[in-house]
Order: structure tokens, then sequence, then C-alpha cells
């Protein structure tokens, strides 16, 4: 079962392509950087780049961490953008699409729901033995990747429609 | 000049196709139900009727209103995501989008900002002369595309990245 784990983000999306067998192998890990063009031209680098990897990579599934718009309107207008964007990626390619809640996620990896980004790094890198540097965007894209795949059976398929 | 206007929204996706020559013709109007389902194939609604629109249609440019995050965080998300489908497959075509205000778009249209849909929706019917019953949400993504040809030389494009 190979899944890609996106974390969509208005500037920078980060990813990771993770491997669960017996154990988790981390296949690829990344950021896509969306330049301050404008609106069409970043969502588009979004979707295509997704596109790519799922080309390049062939998961069997797409993981996100919901976006909880507890922050600013503004801020959750530009998220929901951005994550839609990576969402139609996956239900143009067939592939079903997990969203999971970030508490739930942090609280998996690390005992503690409202772990840090770096605390929450820490434990992916541990974990996929990562010894390089992992830019944090790319480290909640494998976080959520990892706890969809240690929790799968338990979880509810959000299916695609194609 | 031909111009497909959209009001996206999370249950129901306003639509509107505009000629605009020496007068202003209406050529299609609609809306399309994206149901209860889960939110990629809502999503996947938007994006693939929104293509089959372009192709149908086949107009030069894409007219949404901004999404005004005053509101709700929760709502401002939602019409995100619906925003960002149709503003992709506006740049999957290559076709530039534009982005108004909607004060800015009743104002112009009413001569008030704050009009409500329903003294919209009857400008809307006067300058295109539709007798039949308009739904809010197609009159909504008609008075964006006549706005658009009103104002086209003195606004920004907002050209896709295709």
């Amino acid at each position: 079962m190979r899944v890609l784990g996106i974390d969509p983000g208005s500037r920078v999306t980060g990813f990771g392509v993770i491997e669960g067998g017996p154990g988790l192998e981390v296949i690829s890990w990344g950021v896509i950087r969306l330049g301050g063009g404008p609106l069409p031209e970043r969502l588009w680098k979004i979707f295509s780049r997704v596109t790519d990897l799922l080309m390049e990579f062939r998961p069997q599934a797409v993981v996100l961490e919901e976006v909880i718009p507890e922050t600013f309107p503004r801020a959750a207008l530009r998220l929901g953008q951005a994550q839609g964007a990576a969402i139609l990626a996956a239900a143009q390619n067939g592939l079903p699409v997990y969203l999971y809640h970030p508490l739930e996620v942090k609280q998996a990896l690390t005992g503690y729901g409202n772990a840090s980004k770096e605390q929450t790094a820490y434990m992916v890198k541990y974990l996929l033995g990562i010894k390089e540097r992992l830019p944090l965007d790319a480290s909640d894209a494998l976080s959520v990747a990892i706890y969809h795949l240690q929790n799968i059976k338990r979880e509810e398929a959000w299916c695609s429609p194609k």
C-alpha cells in the first residue's frame, strides 16, 4: 500500500510518499513552491505537480489533513483553494482521498495533540529513518501519510467519484 | 467577446454565458447541483461541469466574484474549495480568469453596493431581457459577467498560466 501525503499551502505545498508493508518505507518527499503569481497560476501549479507525483509514484491513495477553520477567514479561504486543487488532482486520477483531523494525527504520532511542527518532524524522521534535513511542510505531509498507513482499517474512505 | 460567469457554492454553483457586442446577449444560464456527496465528488462536479461549459460555449474569459472572507471561517473554507475548482477548470483550458469584488459588481448594476440578491436579479433580467424565472445563483453568475463586459478595459486580467 503506497500513499501520497499532501500538506497544501497557499505559498508552499509539501508532499511525501510512503510505502506501508510490514514496516514503513519512505519513497520520496519534497515541497512545491508556488511563487507569488496570480491565484489561477498557483492553483494550477498544485494541480499539475500533484498530477505529476501521481504519475511518477503511482500511490493507491491520497491523504491530507483537514483544514480546521479556527483561524482567520482569509487563511481558511486560501487553504481551501489550495486543498481543493490537490483533492481535484486525486479525483481526476480516480484515487480515493482521505482527510484526517490534524490533532488526531499529532496525537497519534507524538502523544500530544498540540505538538509543534518541530516535534512532529522529529517523530517523522525517527519513524522513517530520515537523516537528512526535512522541510516542515514535507514533514507534515509525511506525518498524515504515516497516520493513514497505521490506521487505515478503522478510517472511512472519502472515495473519489471516478 | 463571450464570457462565462460562475458563482461557486459548496452546494449549488450558478453559471451564465453572455456575449458582448454592441449590446449584451445572454446565451445560457443554469445551476450545477452538487448533491450531498463527499468533498472530492462535489469539487469534481464543479471542475468537470465547468469544463463541459467551456467546451460547449467556447467563452474567451471566465469571471467570478472574489470570495470576501468576512463571514465564518468554515464558509470561507468551503467557498475557497469550490472557487478553486472553477478557477482550475479555466486554467486547464488556458483561459484568463477575472475576479471582481461583489460590492463593486452590485454597485455598478444596481447603484447600491449592498443590494440584495433579488434586487440584483431584477436588474440582470432587465438588462438581458430575460422573462423566465431566473435562479438567484445563476443571476449572480450573470451579474459578474455583465460587469466584466461593461468594464473590461479598465480591469486587470488574472491571466491563467497555460
